[in-house]
């Protein structure tokens, strides 16, 4: 027997193996998920496998390694969440996201730390020890929403896209918020003296660590995007770019001391039209499969190494202390999201309600980040006490919060996710509007949103297209695209009811029981389409789409009143705009 | 910047992605991996770097590390190998490979090990330090044929089935013989004296090690195939069991000394059937598409780190040792196969042409395997003339033999491999023809080869299918799931030339281009059914089918001569068949 010879890949697949068993085992008993949280089952695990461990051992199990949680799990996580963001409500919505992954986590952190250094002035809790940097420094590693826990609960409970971009999208920005924070504290306990130079040059930091994720982040995402145009003999090693470069992008904003997290984003949203437009219809299947697999597996495993950390002897109890930080957590989030959303509601017309503002203070969950930031830490003689009380709030917050949240969503009767997708008359008017809204913004002057997003969409199809994509001379709209799907979809349905036109003899198969079989559905390959269409209402489609679609290309050019159809020319009319606007401005 | 600590993830990311965009970059330029093997191009792209390297920093650069190379990068590949396999003509030549394995491999081991230590006599080399126990070690890391090597070359020279199974199962059964003379003859050089008990032992011991491994595999394949069984409700985890459970067979495998790539192959032969049964379509793409993208990436890292490990300081100039090792090689090989097909020819209706004969010595490539080996070897003082002869070995086998393989192919007519694929009509008569020999082996009470397939599939329907199949109740003949996915495609193909039934204005939007844009075809996904079932054959075979299915099927019962159609039960006919059976016996 060597076993030390296969031991690093063999522990590495059992753990790996370990999860995905537990969850199949969740998934076998339906009602177990639609109660508890997963995350909560997960962490469960690992308490009773940390358990097993220390009875076993009477040392304390081995905690999670912070370099492998930010290098081997984190990654696949925030790829994953970048890759599938809908980009559309996060960008609608990315000034109030902003507020709150900035304003709202320095507001918590500072919050936090400065009523925790009052707690230890008490004399009765034996904490005057802790200065205040030491509780601005744990104020910045627990005032962060974790985009793991964040994820794990709110995909299971459906509120409306709104609502949930809102949440995911802070906790996954306050990375930068976070890591400046943290490492500035970290960086001020070690010195003897701090200065107002160094204070600006924190604030000053943070500019970069975003801004600086986000470039690195893009830089790689248009270098997939081009490396993507020349696989086309090579099929198979496609999805790997898709995954090398944005693990590239976050090794390299980890290297550069960056926002890892906030570069993977920008790479994966930056990339993902170009790749998918270059990349086989298999590999893109491939791509997202993976990616989804990979991230489950990951977040199994933060969550039961979550667990297994728990148990053991690193904790310092100091009750009054931990229970503090429990209701500093809850209260400073709670008026922090009271008093920024005050704010933007007086900007927007859809404002977010206070079951909203409820629910977004509410779900602020903390988890493995923050763990794993305690641990980072520098050896000072209280660092127990701030492990004991991380780990208390992420217990607490996960389960308790956790497990509370869905039935609150239910109680309060909080806006829920549209079950159906947008059919394509919506698309195709919600397109038209955001051309129209351009428009108007352009002859009034108002640079406002929809004009920027003109702008990009314009140099995307003349620059960007023109060097990112393999077929640019074909491009087709999406609207064709669908057309095209939905008429393929149609086609295997009619297929498979043997309905197909001119097969001879189909009658007979069909009495015989050969095509009618009830297992029919499991080829159908996008679930989702599937069931907001069903047939009537796809044929319907079919033939507005069929009957209309070239005849407003065709007539498109023909609103403007001041001439004949088929008479303008499309410089004409930018001309026109053009006039329009000077005499406006 | 802190490189420290992305190191690892960041330095093993960067090679993969050079090996990735060496991989582009050879087929960008079509002409080049026509005339040269891409193995020789990637070895060649390593030696250029292994050469900067050396260049740059004046010391040898790093060679390929063996546990790297066991553990991480040959495991893909053979996955790879054993997953895609095709089981009809292995089985039916796994006589032949055995041979040629297992025979084959010893004959070559001492033949090389005694005649090179026949050099090692004459004087005038200056090697008589070389003992005969080294000679023959040396010799049995030598002999194996690398099926890495092997696979590279053999997938683009296209030759017959039956040539490429016959030389590729050989490079991959012989593991177990290699790795059992390779242990025995590196322990017996440490040993001081050697008795004919551990001789004997030695020869168990090959037992143990290739039939443990097939054990193994299948017990983790059975168990990946039971594990399928409940991951109905979590999808998205499922090609995870695949990857998981053959990679613990082959670390199961490996860590009792026993052949992990007999193991795995196991394990995926195994597993395919019952997996691919259980789990969804997409599923199976990602399974199929990441194990072809990960044997590919593996293969080019063996190959750069093969080239780049070739460079530097290791290696001991002794010419005519090396030389004559070349000249062994071949000899030993050509005069094996001779011998050995030889007997096969007299055992078999079906024989093996001298053609194929010389293209399967000539084939005897070797690789990495040889390699890692050669640098496992315990420190004495002849090892870097081990390495270097090793290293000659290899260059020129894949230089060499690799390049010139195809012509001579060309030039010698071998048989290739059928373009097409076997029609429904070749397929349905061969399961036909199967049944029949199973019939005529029972009744005449030769127990061969189809008698047992026939029981083997017996006991698998009667049992392994229902402990390991999801959905046994609904079990449906392969050739109608063949039938339901021609269905499926030619839908697909009537939407997108716009002939489907019932969309009624379809030629307006022909003629406005629309869905006969020219790259159609990527959304086809199965491109060899595509080639080889162009519309009309696909309506022909439609036809046929729908015709004919039904009928056979239900008078099938009445060939028998003695009733009636409709009035024999399966029962009786089985009681005939015993009774026949018996009279012969």
């Amino acid at each position: 027997l060597d076993y030390q010879h296969v031991q690093v890949p063999f522990e590495i697949t059992l753990w790996i193996m370990l999860a995905s068993l537990a969850k199949i085992g969740f998934h076998l008993y339906n009602r177990l998920p639609s109660v508890v949280p997963e995350s909560c089952l997960l962490i469960f695990v690992g308490l009773i496998m940390g358990g097993i461990i220390y009875g076993l051992n009477d040392k304390s199990p081995p905690v999670m390694d912070s370099d492998i949680f930010f290098l081997y799990l984190l990654p696949p996580i925030v790829l994953d969440a970048g890759y599938f963001m809908p980009s559309r409500p996060f960008f609608e919505n990315i000034g109030t996201i902003l507020l709150y992954a900035v304003v709202g986590t320095i507001w918590n952190v500072f919050g936090i730390g400065f009523s925790l250094y009052g707690i230890c002035q008490v004399k009765a809790f034996h904490l005057q020890d802790v200065s205040l940097l030491h509780n601005l420094l744990f104020g910045s590693l627990i005032a962060a929403v974790d985009p793991v826990a964040v994820l794990a609960v709110f995909e299971e409970i459906h509120v409306n896209e709104k609502l949930h971009i809102l949440v995911f999208g802070e906790s996954l920005l306050n990375d930068a918020v976070t890591v400046v924070l943290y490492k500035l504290f970290r960086s001020f306990c070690e010195m003897p003296t701090i200065t107002s130079v160094d204070v600006f040059a924190g604030v000053g930091k943070f500019f970069v660590v975003g801004l600086g994720g986000v470039l690195v982040g893009l830089t790689f995402g248009m270098t997939s995007a081009f490396t993507t145009r020349f696989t086309k003999d090579i099929r198979v090693i496609e999805p790997l770019f898709v995954f090398l470069y944005s693990y590239l992008s976050y090794l390299t904003a980890e290297m550069f001391h960056l926002s890892g997290i906030v570069a993977i984003i920008a790479c994966a949203m930056g990339m993902k039209r170009y790749v998918e437009a270059n990349i086989s219809l298999k590999s893109h299947t491939t791509v997202k499969y993976f990616m989804k697999m990979w991230s489950s597996v990951s977040d199994t495993l933060i969550f039961i190494f979550l667990g297994v950390s728990t148990i053991g002897e690193n904790h310092e109890w100091n009750w009054p202390y931990i229970c503090f930080t429990v209701i500093f957590c809850l209260i400073w989030r709670a008026l922090g999201v009271l008093v920024l959303t005050f704010f933007v509601n007086r900007f927007h017309v859809n404002t977010i309600t206070s079951k909203d503002q409820f629910i977004i203070a509410y779900g602020g969950l903390r988890g493995a980040i923050c763990f794993s930031l305690v641990f980072l830490l520098p050896d000072f003689h209280r660092k127990k006490l701030f492990i004991a009380a991380t780990t208390v709030v992420i217990l607490f917050t996960v389960f308790v919060q956790g497990m509370t949240i869905r039935p609150l969503v239910d109680l309060l009767a909080v806006k829920r996710k549209r079950e159906s997708a947008p059919t394509v008359g919506e698309q195709i008017h919600i397109r038209f509007l955001d051309h129209l809204l351009a428009g108007i913004e352009d002859i009034s002057g108002h640079w406002g949103q929809y004009y920027w997003k003109d702008k990009l969409e314009y140099f995307n199809s003349k620059y960007l297209q023109k060097i990112l994509l393999r077929e640019y001379d074909q491009p087709k709209s999406s609207i064709v695209l669908l057309y095209e799907k939905l008429e393929r979809k149609h086609a295997i349905e009619l297929a498979e009811a043997g309905q197909l036109g001119h097969a001879p003899s189909h009658p007979s198969l069909l009495r015989s029981g050969f095509l009618c079989s009830n297992n029919n559905r499991t080829v159908i390959t996008d679930k989702k389409l599937e069931d907001t269409l069903n047939p009537d209402v796809l044929e319907n489609i079919q033939e507005i789409l069929s009957r209309n679609l070239y005849r407003i290309r065709r007539t498109g050019p023909a609103y403007n009143r001041h001439t004949l159809p088929g008479e303008t020319e499309p410089m004409e009319h930018a001309k026109e705009i053009l006039i329009l606007r000077h005499k406006n401005l």
